[in-house]
């Protein structure tokens, strides 16, 4: 019988929440059990919830609080209870419980029923790599910086320094919407141009990923419209719109384009330890079946500070074996080329090294910038340390004269 | 100028918060502005942030943690930056920032410019009002229990037991979803003959919400072929699925159905005290702006309970006055007829008693429940006690035998 398996982190009396589990098992799938006549039994069987697993932690780092004890606990749910769509499912294991008091969703299992319903990634690490023939090491991005009020020349200029300092990807501020100024059609259109010349001038390949934004009915349209355009890749807000949303439209083989989750708002939901969905849940395992090819979320190094652990998990969630395409974990805010060989330790070569004021606020500007970025990341892969590597690239010294390794 | 002004818990050391809000303002209008010319500064002047007021909270209530205080401070958006649509908005005040440590967002303020773009509740208390012909009293509303693996004529009978009691609305379980034993479509024209025959009978008339479940995309056509089969009212999981999707359906006129917004999910940003949003901006404003005629969320009473002031801050922000048409407040969760004269005194006549257990448990079952609450809905707008109501009418004394008065 094909079902979801939830994972709970819940609190309460040692020995007392397992019954707990059962009641919300119950409660969620077919409302009550043992009252039930045989016969109602025998018909709802395959409807009803149950408790999978309880772990209690009586541990020194989860001491109880108010004799309590902190808790995992696994509730199956059958998947006759539920349509295959993101909504039904988070509205089936943590609807009306998220109200619930003090209970965090850690993950959710999809068996391969249900995972035949998410494609997943359309091109995942794999094809993203083939598409820019960089096979072997982590991409570079950069971001655009203060292009709010600013004109398409700007934002060209912009566009072709990251490009210049050979970046491999370069992605539009996600509070970039559609605007008088730089509208989404013309970003595409001088986009193509700019990163045309700088590859016919240096040979280097960079994709730019435009800001898909607007009312929901219309992202579709506007989505194969920035294909016939030519866009590489589109950035988005999937927090602020639904993750049913992204599923749809990465699904949409007229769209076939690369998508790149941002995580905006999803620090509401994420971020206390007791209550909302885990980071590795909301921002790796969720995003990658409703689609994106990209996850962006907080590094572990900058001010927006996410744990180290939780980066690990995420981009676990986002790699790991599967029947779905890998994502690329994206660790961003705070990421300068001192950075790149603990971000390379810590995330492998599969990831993308992300940066707005680590490129652009290079001392030779965002060509600088990306340059550094590109001679840390060569440093790495070829054993060398980076102060070697800096002897013979004025790029990289700089970036760590400014900003030091760590 | 056109602007957003929104409204932050943060903490921080005491005289250094505006400081912090000065450097969010900037970081997610204009990037920076001391550094930048003139000229730059006279062409981007209309879309910087501003710091709008900081107030800090010494009181006992609100004791300094770690040499912090917790403040509110309010920044204001210029619209030039977004696009006047939720996820633009949501993005732009509480994108980012919604993982950037300790911060909740309590508040959002809308001038009438951007007022302008939300049409608000359709219909609204009293086009509801209207159409049931009930003016002078709260709103009675039972729930489906129980009905996942279930076949249409086990909804038949409970769906006219709950009418036969006597209440106003009766909605679906939030999570019964399209199904093979109880389609959507045949739920809605079986509930309107059923429902006509109880009006026939008893010359009551009672409305059905039907709930609206589905891929995204395909909710519109759903709901307008609803609307064609005659349904009542359609339930939405909106948080599972984006304020922006009920924005849009609410919008539509050839849906033009009452919409009821349901929280499932939303413990998940609005449950923690220093994440997320607040309550009354998640179930109360935004979705009274996204077009929601009721929304749900968690009486102050129940199992499930949320503290009293913030469910008084939801219905306030439903039913304040405004551009917009005010929408139900509807309290769940451990309802029983006893608590009647608790919720006329805390939420008024214009909100939705709602209850399942309260009215399927009841000793004489569903059509007794739903007689015993409208019996103490009369009791207490007659200035009388339940329990004098009750030597009158057998089944509000069975319910206050079971229950007790609160």
């Amino acid at each position: 019988m094909s079902e979801i398996i939830a994972t709970y982190q819940i609190y309460g009396k040692p020995g007392k929440l397992e019954s707990k589990l059962e009641s919300i098992a119950l409660g969620l799938t077919v409302g009550s059990w043992t009252d039930l006549h045989a016969v109602d039994q025998e018909q709802l069987r395959k409807h009803k919830g149950r408790v999978v697993s309880v772990k209690e932690f009586f541990d020194d780092e989860h001491p109880s609080r108010f004799g309590e004890v902190r808790a995992e606990g696994k509730i199956a749910y059958p998947s006759a209870n539920f349509t295959a769509d993101l909504p039904a499912i988070l509205t089936t294991v943590f609807g009306k419980l998220s109200l619930d008091g003090e209970i965090k969703l850690l993950d959710l299992e999809f068996d391969s029923d249900i995972t035949a319903h998410f494609p997943g990634p359309r091109f995942g690490i794999s094809q993203i790599r083939e598409s820019i023939e960089v096979f072997d090491r982590p991409l570079v991005m950069s971001i655009f910086k203060g292009v709010i009020g600013r004109n398409l020349p700007f934002l060209n200029e912009q566009l072709k320094n990251q490009a210049l300092g050979g970046v491999d990807l370069v992605k539009d501020d996600e509070i970039l919407f559609e605007n008088e100024l730089t509208p989404f059609d013309k970003r595409i259109v001088s986009s193509r141009e700019i990163l045309q010349n700088v590859y016919e001038e240096t040979g280097h390949r960079t994709l730019y990923a435009v800001n898909l934004t607007g009312r929901t009915s219309k992202l579709r349209d506007q989505a194969r419209r920035a294909k016939e355009l030519g866009a590489d890749a589109l950035l988005f807000n999937v927090h602020t719109y639904g993750l049913d949303v992204l599923h749809e439209l990465a699904e949409d083989d007229e769209i076939a384009l690369p998508f790149m989750a941002h995580p905006a708002f999803s620090g509401a939901f994420i971020s206390s330890d007791f209550y909302g969905l885990s980071s590795s849940l909301a921002l790796g395992k969720l995003v990658r079946y409703a689609g994106a090819d990209f996850s962006l979320f907080p590094s572990p190094y900058g001010s927006v500070a996410m744990p180290r652990n939780e980066t690990l998990r995420i981009a676990q969630a986002l790699r790991e074996e599967s029947a779905l395409a890998a994502a690329f974990p994206v660790p961003s805010a705070g990421i300068h080329p001192g950075l790149v060989p603990k971000l390379i330790k810590d995330f492998g070569t599969d990831c993308i090294i992300n940066a707005g004021g680590g490129v652009h606020g290079h001392p030779h500007g965002a060509i600088g910038g990306g340059k550094a970025f590109r001679q840390a990341v060569d440093a790495v892969l070829n054993g060398i340390t980076l102060e070697e590597a800096a002897s013979q690239h004025k790029e990289l010294k700089s970036a760590l004269d400014l900003w030091g390794v760590e």
